[in-house]
């Protein structure tokens, strides 16, 4: 792992905030922007080889759907190394490749997606490189559209002016929301939860909204409640890591107590998420993740609790269907009981 | 104002949890914990005048219950400046130090409380000086047997072993609570929530629990109705800064947030509070003081939130009275639609 002032290649997406565009494949690596000392500092992390790029991952360089896209990049990196092998041992080096960033993490899909792409790319290449190049693209292009066209969908949902609370970061599935509201010319602005302990939405979706010129204020992770009774938010919004096929919602910790409370004061609650999860019947199904309890007690590298005590660090909470209004997909928006006619006409 | 490394006087209290004693009268002043600090510092102001005193509430030196503390002791250094006087005279300059005592915190009525206690005390007094420390002497004992009572009457509610979810500092309501679950023999076990943005919880209520020798968890502000929904949690204690005569709870903000999510999933409520406000009928009567935004974008003096945004900070919120269990009070625990009954007997 190499840690420089370097400067990355330019974005692909001039225009778009920062994130939208913040793991870039270059001819020396992938560079990838350093998510948690954004926006502090700009800093990126320059990796020359597969192995560099999952121990970025590991390591939380890049979060949200930034593995998905460190990922894809990484099989690039690791497909240039085959140049002169012949297409069969070219692709089982890209296989064993996959499963080393397959394991970065675990309980997350999009990284086994990301390697998909590249390996359905390759499958009877012959140029196996320039095959994953344009696999990687394609599935770069893909989720990128499919942002979009949840955006769109989701966009539908907000009235004129929508006063927006959202909880972490949407990354680009939130930015699509914003550029579809801002094409049709609605005029949001966002309260945001500064989500503890990594202060998400206090560093990147704060920013990356402000980036795009919308109004954006930031509260305490305790005060979304005393907003939503005094009628100061019109629609609770977020991101999801994942939704059952029955509706449950899985998404950072927190989530939950302000779908509660939206729903207990009459405000909606939307949930972005390109597809339910088929593999996920139910939220039961979902484990919840503990990670280590000591980020609870400090603040980007600062002791803020007395020594005394320990933490505790749920990542993940799941939000029942009854506190679901409507999952926002690439293919519109569905009430959480009829997820099911997602793949009605095809599957996926 | 003096910062200074200094030996504050002996605990009265010795054993207890050092915010339990953390207003000293001593012979060359008032000493007072700074509570902006602890427990990382244990660093004591020393406020030798009453004007020394009530600057150091107005820079939030102390808090929650200390402002009453202070104004007690504050008042023991004005009077001994009477010193000399006759007693008409002392009792008019004690008057107006009184006054400057009370402006210091406008919405908080524990500042007049203490005021009272001493001018009560000196109203037929010959000799001023020692009639007002008298008076706050008294003032002293009445806050804590009131919290002792008050604690006593909330052991009752909680089960052997209750995990108790807890938001923000109690202050000695929370500690009366405790010791009176502690004699009883019945182990409880407390989750503070970190209470941002001056993080209470995770420096104030943690360390005091842990110096009392009860195990205590440290979750951030939106964790709480994960741990509700799991099951967690036996109750919500919190205190109170007022509730008003028809049962709505004013208390730093998240606790209507932790109050709806207890209520969903079953857990009750408990609000501590030595009587309800006979001058505040409903919740509606209750302004909600918001506080500068920026210590939202702040943690312990370092910035924390994009540079690019602005920070919102009501202080407080109000829980209405479908969402509360029972008011505890020092006579006893009350359903919030009957807390009238408290006055029934005397007016107070």
């Amino acid at each position: 792992m190499f840690f420089e002032v370097f400067m990355p290649p330019p974005s692909a997406h001039p225009g778009a905030p920062t994130l939208a565009d913040s793991v870039r494949l270059a001819e020396d690596g992938v560079h990838i922007l350093d998510r948690r000392v954004f926006p502090f500092e700009h800093r990126w992390v320059h990796a020359r080889t597969v192995d560099e790029v999952a121990v970025a991952i590991e390591d939380m360089v890049t979060q949200s759907s930034g593995p998905y896209f460190a990922v894809l990049w990484g099989m690039v990196l690791a497909a240039r190394e085959t140049v002169g092998d012949d297409p069969d041992t070219a692709r089982k080096r890209l296989a064993a490749a996959g499963e080393r960033l397959i394991a970065t993490r675990p309980t997350n899909d999009q990284p086994r997606k990301a390697v998909d792409w590249v390996m359905a790319a390759v499958a009877e290449a012959d140029d196996v490189p320039a095959a994953a190049l344009a696999g990687a693209q394609a599935g770069d292009a893909d989720y990128r559209r499919r942002s979009r066209e949840m955006g769109r969908a989701g966009a539908q949902l907000l009235p004129h002016r929508a006063r927006v609370l959202t909880h972490c970061w949407g990354d680009l599935y939130l930015l699509g929301l914003v550029e579809a509201l801002l094409e049709a010319g609605k005029q949001p602005s966002f309260i945001c939860t500064e989500t503890r302990p990594y202060l998400q939405g206090a560093r990147l979706t704060a920013h990356s909204l402000a980036e795009m010129g919308v109004e954006v204020t930031v509260v305490t992770d305790a005060m979304p409640a005393s907003l939503l009774r005094a009628g100061e938010v019109d629609a609770l919004v977020t991101a999801s890591d994942r939704v059952t096929m029955d509706g449950h919602v899985i998404n950072k910790v927190g989530t939950l107590q302000h779908a509660v409370a939206a729903q207990t004061f009459g405000v909606p609650f939307h949930a972005l998420c390109h597809a339910p999860d088929p593999r996920s019947a139910t939220g039961a199904d979902v484990p919840i993740e503990y990670r280590d309890g000591q980020e609870v007690l400090h603040t980007l590298g600062q002791r803020t609790a007395t020594d005394l005590v320990r933490g505790l660090y749920p990542a993940f909470d799941v939000t029942e269907p009854r506190f679901v209004t409507t999952v926002v997909t690439d293919r519109g928006a569905f009430p959480p009981d009829r997820l099911s006619e997602y793949f009605g006409e095809e599957s996926r």
